[in-house]
């Protein structure tokens, strides 16, 4: 039988325990600082660009509900013992499981494809056909990899005490599942490097430069989730579950507060080129009604 | 004594434990974060449509918290037993219980086919009568519903420890209750084939496609319920247990989320056409109002 989930097979020492609890908890306060920051910020922007904060606003709420969500979980399934000095499975508590994250994705995935359709200059119809590709390579992509993490423990033997002698990682199903997954990720990818490379000839000025700025940070953010789902092939020890979460998080806050934040910023400088006025009072209470 | 529902008759493997768990938590954080997308995209229809966004809301709020107590309840309901290396019912717990989504849908259907009354055009005193009818047959729908889903597992026969032997499912009263409930969610059915078949005759252009999207969306996900209700009928193991909780939750989705979504969507196209403004800031306040 499997065991609930990789985390599950280690004690961990006090460093170790709380720097995943710490990293998770620095995650959803970040997630809820950039919910109000979005909402707050949503005025800068000229009408027609502002669903692409609205869908950082939907992303928010979902990251920040499952980094607060993983934090408990994480924290009810261990407790401390004195007498080894570590961290050891509460047996009484549900074990930890990293599987939330992936069906949550289901949510931030699509509505952060989407929300760059927003911003750049694109027909109507070509929108329509990326968001349905997005959808669907972005859907199956996480569905894929969240069958694939069930099977990140392979064999698990027992001693009499029902304690663990030793285990395999990441039998066939682990890399048959990752491997579909991929495909799909690299099809999401290419279609974003599309979007950029277009996008970075059409825009204006200073918005082209930002756009190139986020291709890149789109690319070394989305890398760092399938180096997170392999992670325990690098180091087979309890730093590994340390090192994912701290990855999983860095990749989350880039690739939803960051990304967001600077989409929001090329819809700022697209929005005063095309006139519109966030700041001046002068002929009216524009000006104080938009705040 | 019958145990409170099919889902207490068995232990859970990890995978499908978690399953339940994960689908329950996404589901619970869609409806958070669609909370926030319909209160912030309000102003992009007409006053005369906003009605319908804020239905939204309040199903949102509904079905939030009754899929964070589903999940919740899931999780108190059972523990995992090392030796077993299942997840078995908690004695000490309340046994998990899915009565309490029926009676939340009567704060949901009642909205959900309202709604729709307030974007399609028909007549003051029309509006009335059918909403009358969606208010008798949706609340009768449900309620038989809920008395019928009591009588799921008719029989279980207990060894001299309490484990459970035998069982046998779905008795009389199961069928009746069903068969009755059965009635009025044809009744409400018929009334929204009816009102989306006029609706598309009567709506401007895109509208009436996105009408006839709607309707398509709205059978299809009502569809799934009854499924529910009767698959442990299909399959007697613990996955039904599972499939039911994924069919309840996409059936959520599609019956709130992606029909308010697509009611809005037609409100949008309808406030343009009625020369609504929402974009343009020239000539007054109402770009800048419309935030």
């Amino acid at each position: 039988m499997l065991p609930p989930s990789y985390e599950n097979l280690f004690s961990y020492n006090a460093m170790e325990f709380y720097m995943v609890s710490h990293t998770l908890t620095v995650g959803f306060a970040i997630m809820l600082a950039a919910l109000f920051y979005f909402i707050l910020t949503i005025r800068t922007v000229a009408p027609r660009y502002r669903i692409s904060s609205v869908l950082s606003v939907v992303v928010m709420v979902s990251a920040f509900l499952i980094l607060f969500f993983q934090q408990q979980s994480w924290e009810n399934a261990f407790m401390w013992d004195e007498t080894q000095q570590l961290f050891i499975r509460d047996e009484a508590a549900l074990p930890f499981s990293n599987g939330y994250r992936y069906l949550n994705w289901l949510i931030d995935v699509p509505m952060l494809l989407l929300q760059i359709l927003f911003i750049v200059e694109i027909t109507k119809q070509r929108r329509a056909s990326l968001r349905n590709w997005f959808f669907f390579s972005g859907s199956m992509m996480i569905v894929t990899g969240y069958i694939g993490q069930f099977y990140e423990v392979s064999e698990v033997v027992r001693g009499e005490a029902g304690e663990i002698l030793s285990y395999s990682l990441a039998g066939t199903p682990f890399f048959i599942w990752g491997a579909i997954s991929t495909l799909f990720f690299f099809h999401v990818l290419f279609l974003i490097y599309k979007i950029v490379q277009e996008a970075r000839k059409e825009l204006p000025g200073n918005a082209a430069t930002v756009m190139g700025t986020i291709g890149v940070l789109f690319f070394v953010s989305w890398f760092l989730y399938p180096g997170a789902y392999l992670m325990p092939l690098w180091d087979e020890g309890a730093m590994s579950v340390v090192g994912r979460q701290i990855t999983f998080t860095v990749a989350d806050v880039a690739s939803k507060v960051i990304y967001g934040i600077l989409l929001a910023y090329v819809a700022q400088i697209r929005s005063n080129h095309d006139g519109y006025v966030y700041e001046e009072i002068e002929g009216g209470n524009e000006g104080l009604e938009a705040a």
